[in-house]
């Protein structure tokens, strides 16, 4: 019955399905985890517990490996378990027992939490970035095409007349919005752990307040239960976040793919990005948004995987928590990579031109006459019965060239600039300077 | 093989299918819907759409009938879809042809959103109310009992000292975070939509910048088809700021469950909050705390409820934003229940005094031994092996009744008063009043 | 901070909240516990537990009771807790203190457990009841236009010939695959937990096997802890089984909702089934499939919101389990209804006839085009050539009118009968007659 | 605004986003597709489709590339897109021409369900087998450990005596109830979609029933549009089943863990089997037990990842289905994984005697003495004063060592041969020799 047999393929086999995919992961936070390190170093030989030769020997081995990291020579080596154990060998190896030194007044749940809390920092950074530079396409777009018009659909059914510039800023409103919920994500982030130890603190006289602002962080977590315990909270509040974006990303695609179909035909690709075939010149596969509705639903679950993972379960650090890298890691790319190919096709997007003006689209421009006949003083009521009979005796004429919306938001008043400055506002709330700045100064 | 025979039961089952639960919830929008006529036709008087006769009658109308709301005397009659049909249906009864004018520039999609977001708008607010009822109560327990110590668990397995102080204000902090997502879902709430009719916006000369300040909105959402993307985007948003809520209070009741188990014994309530046997002494069900999981858990089951229900969908009003209602409704009433009841318990609780000073905890001391010897000069390496051989020896010796942590934080020094301060920053950052201000205003 | 000042206010908040929706869903199980019960009579009379008069007098108020609650008289009084405790109730107040006997060797959570078990029995057998109705409209719509072509989609792109047959036999096909998922989730409800008491059995001797032939399960949970366990199991297997018949019906909602776009045309329905607009008479909106498309988005959501409320438990009975309820009995009569209104708007379907006639279809049988070639005796790339080519150059004809299908389950040889034989066979696997006949006989 | 700048760099961009994670799961799929192949070229040769020699020349070519996947010697080079291309690659390199017409009457569509279909029957053969292996573990554990007592718990509230028998057993039946989800998945993933081509099958006379005999599927897909919709359904099924039989593991791991903690102690693991520490030797962190609940959570989100990827899309081909392999490939050996290690830890679990007896358990016994009165004749309501009165005055005596539980599935019955023989029914109705039989045929 046994399935291992010595003591040491025992420890193996359980080695193996306890690191798990650790060191995949692992090797993105080495950078972070060596800031963390510089930061609570200082601060150990500011209260005391490190002599300064001891402080300056630490400060400038753990530099040397972080230049290592950046130039791309530092590895976690075969049969090291992370990325925490691999500085400190080196550490060790490179300046004897003072590398040990280094763990005091630290345990490694506090560790992680400060590596990840700087990663995730970087990593709203950056897709705020990819945000930005979708968002100023999209206006740009929504400018060039304002005056495009294109049906509106409610129900899935032909309704009323919208345009391409409608469209287009639509998402970008969309985007402005969805900082919100990153930026929640960010104050969440942007919180220091360290010195919460094992999730209930040190009989060392820590200065937390310290490497709060080494780190750059806007405050601590000051509670170190509550800090141990943001661990899956951050990723869930980033889930969230991430998720909102790609909801937006998703409705996106769903109507590219639906435009892209030759019933509709309003929108088209270049060929090199699509596919079909020569013998179907008619077909040109959407197989980008078909990937992106695709990764941004994945994205979608990603809140309901962490929940999951953390429901039900008590104060304190569980091993469980170890599992939240894969899920949150893979999807922070994904999202870039989602916004990133969004911005590509629609670099390319060529519109057709003139669709109203087929007469297949005269009824979208019914509750437009009625209005205008009311406009002009018929009261509403005469105005609906006057359309109402020219349609059904199939006298209804109507110019299909325009619509004459003049009131904030619509089709002949798109808001673009409220808009750009809306988005402008999300960004400054952001504030990523004072983050970058504290860990460049750490840096020299 | 018909199951319905003649056209009048296709139309009741098609009826019943369709109309579902709408009546239920529609009666709570019934003031919302109110207020959001009262501000549509101010405006539209304003911009020349009404006489001012007109407007006058239709103020009264829609005055006397939020009257009628407040006092309880306001009901959907049977037969009548949804509020709005039933308020039109009283002011044409009572006014004449002038209650359908109402109806000018405005799309029934419009005046729900608007409806909902007026809504949410309150619900917020009282959400915001019952979590700082709790907090104040977390932290007054903090105070009370910083210095009763309780083991601190790792892994599930007994770890280090914490304290019942420690404990209190970890859900405190942890709530006070939890407003960041509330306020994110806060700022896409209060966005005016009114004027974007069906999604596509309108002929008439609409002046949206005033509906904005009639009724306290922040602001509008400018483009009008982001406006009914919002549909949805708002309840999802709002679903992830009570499911973060939730986790809270989820972790909360598992703590208690698990302290009130009969090996732990840590907190007690009186028999009255609990279930228990005149035959089996020991026992005290926690039922409120399992039912407060639970219900916790329905809460953190919400987004994914309503990202099934939206994903892959196109742009454009669809049918089955309808169903948003069953979820988040009851989602809102359901988390200020578990707030008030999380907060009914704790107004209860006794705890148990002097837990550490067992024997039984002795060895959650011996890092506090090891660091204690640190801080006296010994290197660590010496004070561990000291310490671990005394362990060995059975020789361990500790003063169980203290432990000196005085970092920030930390058992001794629990920052009550800085998480306090950011909870008070937190509820700043909302700004109730100017809604309720601008809502007052127009019902006067 | 008091927000209750007595105790009996105390007593009635934890009421409240702790009671929840319970009698509304227990009013459903009434005479599944009625049923219980007069097996558990009957047993404990066989094993010396009760007299033999205190059996009769037992077993002939419960089928009073019964009477009552097919009579409709039946309720639960305002302050009984539940179901359960209205029929104790009852029986102490018609038969004195015997009535009380009925509890022994059984405890409130095996009495849950066996009335969920045979309401859920009969749920399925209702379910699979709609099922046939509506697998055989599909096969009936799917002879009837076996012949009728429609174009086929890849990736949203028209891509081959495809017709009504293939596409309503489709869903046919699907519904009777559903049968499996739901086959499983009854095999675990038809299984006995009674005998099981709290969890962990009983210190009489109980003849479980005796209630399990008197209640017509297949057989019993025999590990008393496993039957305990299988509370919430049941819940989410059943809800995996609901969940699998709802993802067929989102399909055909989606399908149908595309198809009855005005670009698309292929279907149409009675005005009394959809809504629509005098002034845009090509509106023709499809609220019941978009109900059913959200719907069935709500059932496929019940999965996780069990595995929410489940997961990270320990064994044993936790009050938790209680909100399955609120959960699951809606998703029954909600899959009831969508099959149903399903089966409402196909039995009025109409079909647009000779749609791939139309040249805009033409490069749809490009394919056909090349294959018959090949099957004349080309080679492959030489046929693909000069299809191409006469594409190419605009020369390429084929007949529109019909497509040579013949292989099993193509448009040519739809395999209507194998289907049918297979849905049978999948109903003969459940075999409901059994469970019948032993309640009837309990009741005679 | 470029993001990239030349064509080849764009197609390039949209390659590296398309491909993704493919070429990564495909070399799983390799033997399958060459398997598929080998059969489907036999069906073509039959109808006429190919030449006997050319038939030949293929057939031997597949073999030869299968000996090289099974030799190791097989991948996909960089820049080939899939498995299917590197074989048809190799096909075309070593026969020439012959190698593409193997693609007659098939399209990519039919031939990756056909690889899935395959793929998934070995992979459900193998979980089964892993549960087999641990079922046996724990019915061999609760025969061992059959009379060893300990406390059982509701409401996590000590209730009532159990025993290690009791518990071990209940997962064994409960493994054995999972199989039924298993079983469903089972017949879904073996009905054979080839000749299915792109949904809309073949113009070629291909003999579907001919693949379905060779590769030993029970039976066909009929309906070749349903045959393309069972790709996702597939998985959704699989998944509901993996996560059916994760959450029997989750429950065990729960357990195992509280009952590890200290101030239960009930269950315990050789050191190499946890983690620790010297200087606190009470802990032993149950970190494998810990991975196992956080990874069969993983495993539960499984299903709603899935729905979302799928719901709401229309009948036909998306490319967004190759995302699903991402999710259901390493479920599948997570769950193997879980089991092997659920099996490793129980290898090794040693138990603590005598639990019961401390006198801390007294109170367990109170049901089991008022039981004990009512069948030596005392009225239950006599029998339940008596031992109240005890309890209340403290005299409450009862042997702690035994409990007299008879009936079925009780501590003192535990019908573990009743559950073994469920357990082997339930394995035969999986029948996975004819399969295999028929794909050794295939390759000889």
């Amino acid at each position: 019955m046994k399935i291992w047999e010595k003591d040491s393929s025992a420890s193996a086999a359980v080695d193996r399905f306890t690191i798990g995919r650790d060191p995949e992961f692992d090797a993105l936070l080495a950078p972070w985890d060596v800031l963390g390190s510089i930061a609570h170093a200082r601060m150990l030989q500011e209260i005391g517990l490190l002599e300064k030769e001891e402080w300056q020997a630490l400060d400038a081995g753990l530099k040397a490996i972080y230049a290592e990291i950046q130039a791309g020579t530092f590895s976690i080596a075969p049969g090291v378990e992370d990325v925490h154990s691999q500085v400190e060998f080196l550490l060790t190896e490179r300046l004897g027992d003072v590398g040990k030194k280094l763990h005091s007044g630290r345990s490694r749940n506090d560790q992680v939490l400060v590596d990840l809390k700087l990663f995730y920092r970087q990593a709203i950074a950056d897709v705020v970035q990819e945000m930005e530079a979708l968002f100023d396409l999209l206006q740009a777009l929504a400018a060039r095409h304002a005056g495009d018009l294109m049906p509106g659909y409610t129900h899935t059914q032909l309704a009323m007349p919208s345009s391409f510039g409608l469209w287009f800023s639509s998402f970008a409103e969309g985007l402005s919005e969805d900082l919100d919920l990153l930026h929640a994500a960010y104050r969440l982030v942007d919180k220091n752990p360290l010195g919460s130890a094992a999730g209930y603190g040190s009989s060392f006289p820590l200065n937390r307040a310290r490497t709060t602002e080494l780190l750059g962080f806007r405050q601590m977590h000051y509670n170190v239960l509550n800090a141990q315990n943001s661990r899956g909270k951050t990723e869930r509040q980033l889930a969230f976040a991430l998720s909102g974006v790609a909801a937006t990303l998703n409705r996106l695609a769903a109507d590219a793919i639906l435009f892209m179909n030759q019933h509709f035909g309003f929108i088209r690709f270049p060929d090199a990005l699509t596919t079909g075939s020569s013998i179907m010149p008619h077909k040109k596969n959407p197989d980008v948004f078909e990937l992106i509705r695709a990764k941004t639903n994945q994205l979608q679950g990603l809140p309901g995987q962490i929940q999951l993972l953390l429901t039900n379960l008590t104060t304190g650090y569980h091993r469980d928590l170890q599992l939240l890298k894969e899920g949150i890691f893979p999807a922070i790319e994904t999202l870039k990579d989602c916004l990133r190919m969004s911005r590509y096709m629609l670099e390319h997007i060529e519109i057709k031109a003139d669709i109203l003006q087929d007469p297949f689209y005269k009824h979208v421009f019914s509750v437009e006459a009625v209005n205008k006949l009311v406009i002009e003083g018929l009261p509403f009521r005469d105005a609906y019965k006057q359309v109402g009979r020219a349609i059904e005796n199939d006298a209804f004429t109507v110019d299909q060239s325009r619509v004459d919306h003049v009131h904030a938001g619509s089709i002949g008043n798109l808001c673009l600039e409220e808009i750009s400055a809306d988005f402008r506002a999300g960004l400054q709330r952001f504030d990523f300077e004072p983050a970058k700045r504290a860990l460049s100064a750490l840096l020299t």
